[in-house]
């Protein structure tokens, strides 16, 4: 049992990993059962994630990531997606909730038909908005709950769009937001942590 | 001392707040120690915070929320900001790691030139896109780290922008990503917790 201080004070983005350290399928699972608890505006739950542990694809990843080494000793790499359709799962996200009679059969259609309408009136720049938004929010708690289990990542933005679309067959539906190299960190790389701005740089008291 | 688990079981968004709970600035920055430490793209700390306690302007702000309760019952507002142009910033951000010498001369001329490039090539989308990624990256920071601390949460996007942008005087360059309300959750307002996906509908495993 660790403390969430400890957690948020270990995590660092990892500059490199262990190589031949392989992370299974269900050490990857348990991170993902508290990743399901992340928020999302209107429980859209916008994220989808691809796990990418065999060595072969994750080579032509690397490939698709400018060659960047960390990507090559890393565990795994997960590419975080968000989903710009989300809201058209609306009626599926509430229909729990309409079973168990906590919506009735108004409020049930009213809350599926405010939703869609938002999205609709809102546009195509908002929807994609969201499903980055949504998806980030998921990936940072990807990243705690990973460290949580003793794993170390690094977010990356460095990945050409196209290729990665194509090599992984991700549907246009879905935004790549990000790209997370998960592993054990190679502490020998670790460089200093970046300089942090002090709270009365990026706080503001109204 | 929590562990992290029970932090993200227990963070849940809340539907309402008791009323007359105040938060202090100290308390506020407790919470900001431990969001600095979030990761950002190229470390540009993309997240700018407005923390709004004044009551009357809090009730300005719910206005421009179209009247949400909770804004009203919630101990603060937090406005969440992504700075579109964080990457000007740069050459602030690696100072110190040149003035300790673990850059060189070379080195931090370099590393400045690439990021400032590559976010001029990739353009505006890109820098908007990276604002909403990186700040909402920060944000799930300060939920979590707002319940380690006995606050309870709720991450908002229905506000008007421009009603809100004219009301807290928010720069061009700012993006208002999210609005969290926080306070102590009014339990007895609280709803069943939303259904969750089952990992095998958000996770691919390749």
């Amino acid at each position: 049992m660790i403390n969430f201080e400890t957690i948020i004070k270990n995590r660092r983005s990892a500059n490199n990993f262990v190589e031949n350290v392989s992370i299974s399928k269900q050490e990857l699972n348990e991170i993902f059962e508290e990743v399901k608890l992340a928020p999302s505006a209107f429980n859209l739950q916008h994220t989808h994630y691809l796990a990418v542990q065999d060595h072969a694809l994750k080579e032509k990843v690397r490939e698709a990531a400018f060659g960047q080494y960390k990507v090559q000793s890393s565990s795994a790499v997960i590419i975080v997606l968000g989903d710009k359709r989300a809201y058209q799962n609306v009626g599926k996200i509430y229909e729990g909730l309409h079973m168990l009679g906590v919506l009735n059969d108004i409020q049930y259609e009213a809350i599926v038909q405010e939703i869609i309408q938002l999205h609709e009136n809102r546009g195509i720049v908002f929807q994609r908005d969201e499903a980055i938004r949504n998806a980030s929010l998921s990936a940072m708690l990807f990243m705690l709950a990973a460290k949580n289990k003793g794993w170390d990542t690094c977010p990356m933005i460095g990945f050409d769009q196209e290729k990665m679309r194509e090599l992984l067959s991700i549907d246009d539906n879905l935004e790549p937001v990000l790209m997370i190299t998960i592993g054990k960190e190679k502490v020998e790389s670790r460089k200093p942590r970046g300089y942090r701005k002090p709270i009365g740089e990026f706080v503001t008291y109204l």
